[in-house]
């Protein structure tokens, strides 16, 4: 039996997914997941946005013991998902405490682009 | 009614507006700010440097449950804005707790290079 | 007599060895581990996985007052390293406080791209 | 009268000067600091290796009110300096509280790479 570990509730202020792509990788983001406890993280993603109301309630389950890095663009609620090229921002809360670290590759140009940063844990 | 959650202080050590360009991308630096309250926030920026009086109160809004993308080029006092290819920091204060995270897209070869840190809170 | 600072547990959400390299580097990991105290460090790391069970118990030694920049594909158990191309996620327990950060080079592209972040304390 | 804000001890495991540069810019690492109040702040670095001694009590001062970017292969203590291609570690201690993010440019390949952590800030 493994106990729940790390925060119920992370923010990621600079989600981006690039428009376009020209190398042989597609630009794509990453919120990086861990749920090292025996027991299923039932997540909540809150899209916040510059210019629009936010999209609420998306879920995604993450099992026990295993972590899902998840594309942004596959998050989606009732067909509308996040629009590509722009701003906008990400809160994950989860019904157990989790890890979340969030990955943006960008192949706008031919050569790839790497950024990462743990998601900030609100306590 | 949504409560403000995060800090109202937080800090970016490495500020730097690279001066040129070459792909189809421009070089740029964003502060990502996340306000989740129904509340507006008033942000009050101070831009320190290595061999000059920092610039202050430089001051920005961010609308109820909005993320904003600040453009550090678009940061001015009297019209005095942060000059490229000098070394600076940002220290960013706000009324309401609010979450910030920096990030730097480097075009200055034809190939865009990234970097993105969650900026450092005072509690 | 220098004494352990940092924590005993740090956790990587985000993991992936990167399949090819095609320029002058090779694309890696590396989890970058100081011990600042007068006592060896013993490490034990856990993989945790998108499908499958978690790889456990896969120990490494910190010597005394030094650094270990230590490559992910040199992580084993009983012959069983970390396949290349596949999401995971790094856990770190150590017998004593130390420090941990995590970087990645992809050179799948012929130039590389570059990402580092702390690893997350669990206190 | 501006009060000191931050922490006096800070952590960067991973630390490497490429040794070499192939486009227009130089590889290089910096160590970023922000002292925001009215005093000097005095910063005593140690540098970490895998193989070797560690160096102590490298020297540097920060003005009041003032950001320096401090290149690590400006570090030397009486003629001995951080050598280039080598895995090392960075402890900052600094008698008032300040700020600390470490970022490192890699231009091994004609197309630059970019990483940037806030530094661990020990409590």
């Amino acid at each position: 039996m493994h106990l729940a570990r790390g925060e119920k509730n992370w923010i990621i202020p600079d989600g981006y997914i690039p428009p376009t792509s020209a190398g042989s990788l597609e630009s794509h983001e990453s919120v990086c997941v861990l749920n090292v406890s025996s027991e299923e993280a039932l997540l909540n993603f809150t899209i916040y946005f510059e210019d629009r109301e936010p999209i609420e309630d998306i879920l995604v389950v993450v099992p026990p013991r295993r972590t899902k890095h998840i594309r942004t663009s596959s998050l989606a609620k009732e067909g509308t998902s996040i629009p590509v090229g722009v701003p906008y921002a990400i809160e994950v809360r989860s019904d157990i405490p989790i890890f979340v670290q969030y990955s943006r590759l960008d192949a706008t140009q031919a050569e790839n682009a790497l950024m990462s940063v743990v998601a900030y844990p609100v306590k």
